[in-house]
């Protein structure tokens, strides 16, 4: 078979970090990839300069991944259309908000018998409930599309520190060529086939790492930490059940499950507010604009939408903690209840 | 049915802290249990007062869980014989060395039909590999033994900080009838058949938490400290597998399982070896007397008799971070390796 060639959508913090790993990867590997890896980067202004120019030149990302070099094979281009002509690959690592608008751009500019992977944390908030962005990316592009996801902090990749990924894809051959495409001695690759609930996972954490914030806040210890950790897990699993017919156990067992669960509740944004709406009364855009500088947090907007499609089926008492976690950030419960919310969890019966 | 009657066989700060609760919940439910729960205390001089006298007259036990006021209807009692005949339920939550010795006294003085639980963390080792605790409770005494297990630190379940725990039974009544002598609103107990898996977890946890220290040592992040608690993680499941025959996965979602290890590798005394370890160049027995004033530590004991086992049956390939922590415990590993055995673990195949 003639080597593949990748495109990478996406040229943020994580998308440089993965751009580095393909970038190696494919030399090391020319019989299956061709050497030249093509990344979408939404044109900007640098210093005057721009910003594909710098990395093309300078190999470097020096406004999103600043200290990194790239593989000199990363070519940055600023036409997503060009870009992803004669792909055989797609990476897709946007911010959510901007998958529907690229893909509406790619739409029948896609090689046939391309395949695609999102490695974008987080639902599409559509109001109407939730949407997985590997489902929308497969529906505009008639591309398979599988989803990468772990304990994964860009910084730490880019800087070749040890972790774990899963990729989820329905088939065993797209699974593979992927892993082939990113696994490296530093970045390690499980693949399974529950691809929706790997998904899924990435959004979810990020209400419990709220709750595990909240008990931060409240000054609970270790134990309190991890019962909430571990209540969290629980409700994902059995939101898995619910909206994901077919959803495994096993697949929380994974770095997307309890690892990044577990990094993400210790680190992270979410976490951070957690604790910072304990210790002000603020609104959660408040701390947005005082913490973030604007941009948004996922955990609320995921509690947000998943409390709604809880009530609409009537689970809300098999999610306290969700249920709660969404109060809390609407400013609508004292965050001195949670605790009180988690007594009497489904868990415990 | 006649109330049953309580005594607790052991008196430290986790027997106190769980007297506490049994103390009144007894109370509680006078139609399910005696009034009077006895407490086998060793009896140790303090200030010149005896510390059974102490803990009668003033209600506290001063030495182990000072600050804390127990129910005036635990008693201590410094004989063992005295405090378990008649006993219809029997905890044990003696320091794992003195247990086998204990019930060598109680032997012949078990009141026929009495059941008995294990709160007792960490495996007896006999030279000749590992016992499980509640497996020696039950040979010697020819009672039902059935084990607790949780991410309960003893200080914060004594000030009634919100945390689960985990009893492990092979019968459901017995499993019934300790949860209703032990949940409160801040200590949420769930039941599972799968005993022998719940305290394997108590033990081997603290492996894991030597290689989380480790991490913390070697000043990774925590995407790095997620993936090694998500490969001890499935060590441990594994080791189930082939010790411990019918283990089950859902198991270690329990509190016993996921919440007791991430807890331990957050805070604990076997994770901040793993950090001295790396450090300084001191064996764990110099480490000891400095940071425990001459206790052991469970985690190196623990991974030495565990890697025996696994050298015996031809199986350390499959456990590599057990064997590594082993290493490194006994100073032939270079901590600073501790992640490149980590690289080709039989999770990523």
């Amino acid at each position: 078979m003639a080597p593949k060639s990748v495109c990478i959508v996406g040229s943020g913090n994580w998308g440089s970090a993965i751009a580095k790993i393909i970038g190696y990867n494919v030399q090391r590997q020319p019989d299956a990839f061709e050497k030249k890896v093509k990344m979408y980067m939404y044109e900007e202004i640098v210093d005057g300069r721009k910003l594909t120019e710098i990395v093309n030149t300078d190999h470097e990302n020096v406004k999103y991944l600043p200290g990194i070099k790239l593989p000199e094979n990363v070519v940055a281009i600023p036409d997503v259309i060009e870009a992803c002509t004669g792909a055989d690959m797609l990476v897709f690592v946007l911010p959510h908000q901007f998958v529907k608008k690229v893909c509406e751009q790619m739409k029948g500019h896609i090689k046939p018998g391309a395949v695609a992977i999102s490695m974008i944390k987080g639902f599409a908030i559509t109001g109407g409930g939730i949407q997985l962005i590997s489902h929308i990316i497969a529906q505009e592009l008639g591309t398979e599309c599988a989803v990468l996801m772990g304990a994964n902090l860009a910084k730490e990749v880019a800087e070749e520190e040890f972790c774990e990924t899963t990729i989820g894809s329905k088939t065993d051959s797209t699974g593979q060529l992927f892993k082939d495409l990113v696994e490296t001695p530093y970045f390690r690759v499980a693949v399974v086939k529950d691809a929706d609930t790997v998904e899924m996972c990435g959004a979810l954490k990020n209400v419990v790492a709220i709750g595990a914030g909240i008990v931060d806040g409240i000054k609970q210890g270790d134990n309190t930490k991890a019962a909430v950790i571990r209540l969290g897990l629980m409700e994902m699993i059995k939101f898995g059940e619910e909206f994901f017919p077919g959803s495994r156990r096993n697949t929380f067992f994974e770095s997307c499950g309890i690892a990044d669960l577990v990094a993400t509740c210790h680190g992270g944004r979410n976490r951070m507010l957690g604790a910072a709406v304990v210790e002000s009364d603020k609104t959660i855009q408040e701390l947005e604009k005082e913490i973030l500088k604007g941009q948004s947090f996922q955990g609320p907007l995921v509690a947000r939408e998943v409390c709604s499609m809880l009530e609409e089926k009537g689970l809300c008492d098999k999610f306290p903690m969700f249920v709660a976690v969404n109060k809390i950030c609407q400013r609508v419960m004292d965050p001195k209840l949670f605790i009180s919310c988690l007594r009497n969890h489904p868990a415990h019966l």
